[in-house]
């Protein structure tokens, strides 16, 4: 093959390779995950990657994005197809086509990689994993609680104490009845509102504030126009968004002030006012609070909405303090469903980011470390046999184990299972076979020596980390090693 | 929103959305079968769904499909990307790039979903799981009958006895030396005869036969051409494609015989006879077969392939039997990596289709009924603290429950909790608070009853099912009742 003519071997930017640790990390992280779904009554549910471009719908908060953010594609009939964005859109789609035959309210969770196409940079990707559950066909406030709740007890039962966690919770009926008293009614400019809020995690009060009047300039020279409020309005705006406490009642108190008789605004005082009680009703502590600077960017929330963040500090590798920033999320999106059947169906979720979540994980050092196979060498290829007896042996006792299917070298068997953090090795030849034995070297304590080993016979020397054993005690001889290690 | 501006709800033909009990099913089948992978020591990785188009390379079976059968779009720098299209590309893609990082043989598994441009039809999709382990860095034929065996062991874990399934296999140097014999040297040409066999399954021998020679047209009018073999040539192949049959040594004999001295066939019959050797070793009963039938569609196969097939029929929802062709299948590769480095990297693996595989099993009737979670009905708006508990309770004892947060209608409670397949419900009103009382309904004994309760009275008077216990015991209760259905 001439040279030029060779693919590179790479992934597109923003696209990324799951090693084992992390994807044994985020695999047990999604059961624990989904076994708390499960206990609180969601279902599973599993759509299909690919959707019908409009049935998915332009909710995504990224308006600058090329193609709206989303990868889309023409199918055979010329119609245009996309790569799903999130978990929910696709949910209401099954819910317009299927709601006779289904339960309610319908609750189901789904676990699955979204795609979106925006500026890859450091942490944001085009590919990441959602774990979602949602409520569908109750306006029941209570249900809002409970996903507030349930965010939480995720969060939980991934280790996470709830000291160490914040969901915070808004409704946007309260923001649009402020906007409204300060002369912003149109959705379109309530909506850039919104957007610009969303970004106060990212950008700061100053850059919020920006995007609030005529716009703004990012480092790399993009410009992103503002929603046009004159100072006075920005000024109330953010004077809404600091208005949040550590107590949930005082900020009710606060915010039925600035509302004063608006009408939407009241209603999403009410809002929040059922949705504490849902929150007491729950024995939800102070974990859960409420906060006007959470509003969310995605079009399609109603109401409510609310986003868990970790609030104790972790280092990054440098040592140096790391912000997670939001690590579930969620809402109340009553018109979703609405677009395809013009029927209203409320309905009210959550999602949890599993990969942002492991990333923090992963800094407060939490993930154990898990050994690879235990290797059984494989010398002399008219003993294959008797390899592969030891290696079904060991996996009957339930000990992942292999025979080392390469090149007869013993260095290299050696090397191998050193840098698959084999707990241990079985070595068997010509000696041991005659006298009915076998070798099993504890790795974990050899591990410095074995890199140095250069035959087999230094290899004997290396007495302390290595029995020779009788063939029949292969099994718990090697269930020692790895009780020990 | 006006009636015509509204999206349809439904999917693109192809893909499909898994409902709970087949969604359950699948992550069950996943579990076991990758437990058994990382029992035999392979480690997970997980790439993305999406790679450059030239990364993955063009080796579909279905050159006649549209976009050569995968789904392409243009990133923003206006180069191809693409799904993967099976999980083997992007590995090759993943060991070209990270080669020096890895152990050697680098063992990994994967599953996940692959997409196919296809055209779709009755049991083809152009979405599905895959679940994939491969051994690369190894030209030892050991990897190759391990990579058999394993396929086997996978479905065992699945509840498939031996005697259930059988594991083809074949070399594609063997037929190239039968065809080199006759006068087919070309590579494409080769290539042009190997997709003929593969669909053996699906045509029947005719439908080869004319695809060995000019070409066929199917039942839609649509024209495959064919590889241009004289009447002699194809019938060599015809007899070289019956030469199957249940003993390993007995078929390397007759193959031997048809390849002569052409040296490539000759390759061909070394490799199986290692791949004999691998299996003896093992222990691998007649449930592996050598068939020079299977030769398999994708392109990058160089030498042994292998597939495994339900022999055991199954019925389909009419009665009717039903064959589920290939559920598993491998072979070795040993070119894909070094079309990126130009470094041979000799590699082999195998890959069950899950979804196939759970269609199988459900004709058998293997699939257990899970219950839904017990329903703790909310009658009292004012008691919401005191249906939280119990069903907080509940979930602290394993059991999966939540509190109906939809209308306050018992008899809508009542209707959901039999959509959801609840084993239980608990009700708790006035009466029950002031007694210290909760009341549990066993929903496998009353199922029929409650559909046609219309109030809360006519209810009580259905006593068999239902019992009123201490509010103390309400957990042991519900577990009892769940131990009896």
């Amino acid at each position: 093959m001439a040279r030029d003519a060779r693919p590179q071997a790479r992934l597109p930017a923003g696209f990324v390779d799951v090693t084992a640790a992390d994807a044994r990390a985020r695999a047990a992280a999604i059961d624990v995950v989904t076994a708390t779904y499960r206990a609180h009554g969601f279902e599973p549910l599993e759509t299909p990657a690919i959707e019908y471009l409009d049935a998915l719908g332009k909710h995504l908060p990224d308006v600058d994005a090329p193609d709206q953010g989303v990868f889309a594609l023409r199918d055979d009939d010329d119609r245009w197809l996309a790569l799903r964005y999130d978990l929910t859109a696709p949910l209401a789609r099954y819910v317009a086509q299927h709601r006779q035959h289904l339960p309610n309210p319908f609750r189901r969770y789904q676990v699955g990689p979204v795609w979106r196409r925006e500026k890859p940079g450091p942490g944001r990707f085009r590919q990441f994993v959602q774990c979602d559950f949602d409520t569908v066909g109750s306006a029941n406030l209570a249900v809002d609680a409970e996903a507030c709740a349930l965010l939480g007890r995720a969060l939980e039962t991934l280790g996470i104490a709830p000291s160490e966690y914040e969901v915070r919770v808004n409704d946007r009926k309260v923001l649009s009845g402020v906007l409204a008293r300060s002369g912003v009614t149109e959705p379109d400019a309530q909506l850039d509102v919104l957007r610009a809020i969303d970004k106060l995690d990212r950008l700061g009060s100053d850059g919020v504030r920006a995007l609030l009047g005529e716009g703004r300039r990012d480092r790399s020279g993009d410009y992103t126009s503002g929603a046009g409020l004159s100072d006075d309005q920005a000024d109330v705006v953010m004077a809404f968004v600091g208005a949040g406490g550590p107590d949930r009642a005082e900020v009710l108190a606060a915010l039925d002030d600035l509302v004063g008789d608006d009408e939407t605004g009241r209603r999403g005082i009410e809002e929040l006012t059922a949705i504490a009680e849902g929150l007491d009703a729950m024995g939800v502590g102070p974990q859960v609070v409420f906060d006007p600077g959470i509003v969310r960017g995605l079009a399609y929330y109603t109401g409510p909405v609310f986003e868990a963040v970790l609030t104790s500090e972790t280092l990054d590798e440098k040592g140096r303090p790391r912000q997670f920033g939001t690590v579930a999320a969620g809402g109340r999106y009553d018109d979703l469903i609405t677009r395809f059947t013009g029927q209203d169906v409320p309905a009210c979720g959550g999602s949890v980011g599993i990969d942002r979540l492991l990333a923090a994980l992963r800094d407060r050092g939490a993930a154990p470390e898990v050994p690879g196979p235990v290797v059984v060498t494989a010398m002399d290829r008219d003993r294959m046999t008797d390899y592969h007896a030891m290696a079904a042996e060991l996996r009957a006792a339930g000990i992942a184990a292999e025979v080392y299917l390469g090149t007869q070298n013993l260095q290299k068997q050696m090397r191998y299972a050193d840098r698959r953090s084999s707990p241990a090795v079985v070595i068997a030849g010509g000696d041991e076979f005659a006298a009915g034995t076998v070798q099993v070297k504890d790795l974990a304590l050899g591990t410095e020596r074995a890199r140095e080993v250069s035959d087999r016979d230094e290899w004997r020397a290396d007495r302390p980390a290595q029995r020779t054993v009788p063939r029949a005690d292969l099994v718990a001889t090697v269930a020692e090693v790895l009780a020990g290690s």
